[in-house]
């Protein structure tokens, strides 16, 4: 056959075309494993990854006299092009895998032997120059490259939401400025409680968001642990002294993360403590950005028969029947995303406690909900921001309707007329329909317009001076 | 030592109280297990269940010549005594243990064995006589016998679950009667939709609700397949010919449920499917409970600033700060309850899932998670009838005030004037302020108040006659 | 602006590329709505329901006289070049959005119109002609004519799934007869238990999968249900008289699938009781696939210092480092594939629970669930049947002397020389190492070796006759 | 009626048994929350924070002149003496209630009125002088006065749970030690690898849960976070100036714990992200633990027909038909523990989800949640350590033996004959049953017995220098 090539594993030979870069362990993975129908290329940070390993590994390997100086180079060189994203598409396996990475370390290892061959004039496949276990894993095991390869990843794809997190928070800190001085009512358990501003509302929201910042922050200082060196169980076999420490000083170089080695090697090989929490952590943010969007369209309720606090903008038609109906799309969508979140938290989970003895096989699951998670909460966070919050509006007028008219507001009379007073003129307003001043100054005269009108200017509704 | 006795297993001995029916594996599974501190007899159906089980084991052996007559009619009285709860407080093992449910059983096995001794006119520990293992235990492991009293336990448990939501069920059907002429505005993402009949949100929860009993119907039907006679793996070790017919038979009576053998015993000793199953029934339910208390919570948000369609019935004062503040606790600790059955559906899943080989071990925690599930069910359905539903009322002149008011009502000019017609004068609406009714009509005359009035009946709102 | 075209609806106007089927809705739908990337035309048969929705809802137009045949039928001819996929790439919106699926809904109502408009010699965008609202759309909203679609698109999704899933159960069966005569250890507790056959411990998983596809039946029972002629909440408002029952009629014969029509259609519209047992039918089935993965890994864990009862086909070296390794590969994935769909019944769970009032709003996220999760589950039964089961091979001898060796066949003797006797031998077999036949026959002579023949036969040891 | 007494609230009046401490208030939320039937006494931390939380109150009320010193001091005195354990039959209130906690605050604030009446000489009820509301909760509200003490109480809790989990790791770096040269086979994926010592493997069980109790840190850190002074929604309302800083100075010499007042009152008034984070950390515990005990179970299958490479302490007859079978039944317990706290992390993430606007009013739940899964985890972790770990002992001639007759110590070979050469050998050794040193060595001659003896020295098996 033409435009072909024949590679040979223990298992036997197959035929691989000529213009794969890839090779007959990838092959294999491409027949064994079709899931999700979704390739690990799908996250160019991991493919990425994967090349700042095993270029690491290269150069620790030269370094310590057990690669040869231009095969190590080679790969080195063929590592930062396939960085460089120029081989993705060779990147196919599926997203869920068994054998705990091997086939996406496999991957990664022909596809960088292949690059390097082609670099040091060789053909593909010929191995014997530039060997995918010999060389390009020398020192390695998958146990070891592919959890770091994942973490490094993990890490970089934290930055970019880490950051659309936080402009989603500033957005809700300026709307907080924005609406300071609109008067609102405040709800606990869906009744009314007692004044505030819609300030302080949107504040809240970006302070509850920004606590968030700091556990990813948390999240990533654990994701730095790495294993390199562990090998395939952790006592370290077949890899050279020093190793360990020379590698994550060359991956810390080459990605410019804050790496280190972990101290029990036994332990971090099988260990999927870090993606626990990340995905705790993740899920947390997921059930407050839940909450926010609950709120968000209970406080756009209406237009005219719910709360109408607020506007969220218009965005598209809200009904196929339904004439001008406008719905709060994206708060929907952020809560959806939210549910996806919290079950991949599930899914996470059970792979953790899944793993067995000195390997966590269910790897390749996790990394598949964590990438997935990530990806869609930075969309999330971003559609929110930049499709709703910068274009909230509020209904001041209504919304400071709402308070005078309402019971609530009797809370505030409290230090001057006792709680027991106060809760009949309540009383007596639920029953009747009446105002809380028509029952309190005119009709029982219990204090007077002057007292009246110093406890509720707005100052005193949203910020209460004690008056008694 | 007075007072005493010794009783001794292939471990060694132990002391046990004279006071105690039960015996030394007991004693030793109250030293192991200490996690939940709730013991099983929290559970007397439970109790109950075992002591059928024993009893239809004890007639079967009998019939079948493996037990003597006089030593399996004793037994048979025991149980017929323990059944009754006489003995319930000698039922201390933790709801939680290992051992796949050795540790009930043999406390079973112990008390029983040591009443039936004293019928007989025997001292307690005179194993002799009536052993726990080779007589009340004769032709069953705890394989067999455990789950099947687990799933007899169980079927009774849900007959009161499933009449205390089929009541609950019926008092939404009956306020859905009470509430047929409420006109009220209908929601959809929490926007205003169209008018509909309160009456007809109320007769949903009870249709909503009542599928359910329909769902634990199924369930009852899969727990009822046990396995006695399968003793240790399905093999029927040392259980006599014929002895699985003739035990289910036995059971049958005693227990008046439609109880059947189990096809392949081996599946079916190792088998959690009805569990989960069920769990997810019971899951199910919960969903739906939340969504309909999330909803009358919603309805009945307010006093003045939320939607105030329904009053619930105030229970107790909703603030130790805010006068006169009424919460809507019934519903509240309903979405509570919710939440803990979804989460022991999570403990379930996992128990399931963590079965090896020729049983599941993990059956403790599935029985600790269903019975309490169950009772926690009950308890939330009774307490939302009682304590809420059955005192709703509807503050029926807002209702219909806000469908009055609102624009939503142009959808049901479609026909009339077209969608796009329809949408402008929404849009207008909402711009300015105005009613659909001033817009149409008054400004536009885009039809008359005669036809209005046609198409605006409280019929036509409720139940809309399609009018071109 | 050449190749284009204008369209607007009330939020404004938007220029369309003249090729683009679908129209301005749609093109808000694709820029609000970027959170998983994936496209609703990943699921053909969705997109095949879609159609199905609008033509049955033409014919039921026309015969009711609410639309011109000319258009009901320029409709129907769309849908069916539509459900015969023609059109797929013109269903581009993500499979998650806000707005409850009135995107996708519109995305079908505006393709389907434009090629119409085709069919009657008109352009794209001369909705005067065939408008996707008062067209397409007539006579139905997104809550009705969307959640059908997608139950429609269930059903047909789950005849593949189960007959996948049965073609795994038959695979186990048929191994089961293939070692019905090898002898092997069962387990408990991961621990000795007493003898078994092989072949019933294969028989059984396939007993325990195939329970599976009557709740698949279950499942579709409900699924079966829809709402047409609900339109916006179960009013059917701006739906002619007969038209729910003639629409479902039709229905019916279109899809071939025993649909009918929901007797409480406001229940109907919000309820989503259906898709959250349906996901815990996959769960169930994903629950019981891992465990039975989880018994083929350590049946045929080894090679040497395992269990080593079994092997599995070797698909892929198994090891970057360790020579000869050959991994479990395929029940890895298959576990792995469970943990997913775990997962997911958690965000169907979510997202049930988040409904309000008289929609839920929470649909496309848990279509996106579902329909991955049976996607992922079908690959996975492929897979695990055609990849592994069929080539799973038994250690006999291995298995055999297993259980020739083991002290659990002293269960066996409990008849013959009593309880406590066979557990002196199991104490002093574990203490010493010793065989249990030495110790029982030559040792202590507590029965003949002729005694010993007749009860260990290969017969009496995996189907034991009761001896005493 | 003689020995009783009668109070009123806004909602009527009651009657209440002279013996009773608590007051009306507690009375209704008997009356209507009975779902789970655990009493809040159940956590005696609970019910000593609320003293502690009320004392610091009164204090601050005092020295700010809100509060008579006779009136503050008495309410200190009764907080003491509740602190103490003396009325905690008086808090009775069901874990799980409606009204955010309303039920609990007003149970505390009702028992200590009453036990500060008596301290001033007044008979209980005679809340003229000492009131639930006007003094004892005093410039609180239950949305600040009840998640403080629950927080003061959980970070109490945590000190116990920490310090049982810190004896559990140590009591694994113990046997670690003593198991330091017991030579065994390493396993990934349930396949042979390469060997280990058997001391690295229970060394990573103590560092993987070392690492836990780093995390617990974390939590408590963010626990430590109040809002007192927050009142109602974080307005401050009623609470005088300059409260909330001293109160939380009281609450720290009070408690003795770095208690901080949170910087947004609004968002620390709703926020349940601490509690979601705790849980979380649980859930990971639980998660290791499980994986923990898997193995433990694993290594001691058998006792021939597994890999019985360690034995655990026997505990109890592991059957009831089984002679001598010996069950690991404690790591059973602790999975099935981990089970049920992964399981309240969902409900405990359902619960903060539902939150909405200025309160979480799902908080009893959470609390109800958090509470058992400490409870239960200091139980598994206690008995794990006790009942299990501290007697495992290690089967060294077995555990070496499987080594040396194993196929996985050929990777040792690789830096010496390669890669492919050894897979060569691995194949064979598969095929023929043979030794790798038979085939390596004596056959092949591929290395001498004496460059064979250096690989495979007990110290290069598992801490294997790099031999080229």
């Amino acid at each position: 056959m033409n435009n072909s090539r024949i590679e040979h594993d223990f298992l036997g030979e197959r035929i691989l075309p000529d213009t794969a870069y890839y090779g007959i362990q990838t092959l294999r993975a491409l027949e064994n494993f079709s899931i999700t129908g979704i390739p690990i290329n799908t996250e160019p940070l991991f493919v990425q990854a994967l090349a700042f390993v095993k270029k690491g590994a290269a150069l620790a390997n030269r370094d310590l006299g057990v690669l040869e100086p231009t095969i190590a180079e080679a790969i080195a060189a063929a590592c930062d092009r396939v960085a460089a994203g120029e081989f993705n598409n060779q990147f196919l396996t599926d997203m869920i895998q068994g054998g705990a990475g091997t086939s996406v370390n496999m991957n990664a290892n022909e596809v960088i032997a292949n690059v390097a061959l082609e670099i040091m004039g060789h053909a593909k496949g010929e191995y014997q120059y530039c060997h995918p276990n010999n060389h390009v894993n020398c020192s390695q095991s998958t146990n070891d490259a592919y959890p770091t390869a994942f973490r490094i990843a993990l890490n970089n794809k934290l930055v970019g939401y880490r950051e659309t997190l936080g402009n989603l928070a500033d957005a809700f800190a300026h709307k907080g400025d924005e609406f300071q001085n609109v008067l609102k009512m405040g709800r606990t358990q869906l009744q009314d409680a007692v004044p505030m501003s819609m300030g302080d509302e949107f504040r809240a929201f970006a302070t509850n968001l920004r606590e968030e910042l700091l556990r990813i922050d948390d999240s990533r200082s654990l994701i730095n642990e790495i294993n390199m060196g562990a090998t395939a169980i952790g006592t370290r076999v077949n890899s050279p002294d020093g190793y360990p420490e020379l590698v994550t000083d060359y991956l810390r170089t080459i990605t410019g993360l804050n790496l280190s080695l972990a101290g029990d090697l036994f332990e971090a090989t099988y260990d999927t403590g870090a993606y626990v929490q990340l995905s705790g952590v993740l899920k947390r943010t997921a059930v407050k950005l839940s909450k926010i969007c609950n709120d968000l369209r209970l406080l756009s309720s209406g237009p005219r028969c719910g709360f109408n606090e607020i506007n969220l903008p218009p965005l598209q038609p809200g009904s196929s029947i339904m004439p001008g109906k406008v719905n709060p799309v994206v708060p929907e969508v952020v809560n959806q995303t939210a549910f996806y979140v919290i079950g991949a938290d599930l899914t996470v989970t059970m792979a953790a406690e899944g793993g067995q003895l000195q390997l966590n096989v269910m790897e390749p699951v996790i990394s598949f909900a964590l990438f997935t998670s990530i990806s869609y909460m930075t969309n999330a966070c971003r559609t929110l921001n930049e499709k709703c919050v910068v274009g909230i509006t509020a209904n001041v007028a209504h919304a400071e309707a709402l308070v005078r008219n309402s019971i609530g507001i009797v809370t505030q009379l409290n230090p001057v007329i006792g709680y027991e007073a106060s809760a009949e003129i309540a009383k007596e307003a639920l029953k009747t329909g009446k105002s809380v001043h028509d029952i309190a100054v005119t009709e029982r005269q219990l204090l007077t317009q002057d007292k009246w009108d110093e406890i509720f200017t707005f100052e005193n509704l949203i910020r209460p001076v004690f008056i008694q």
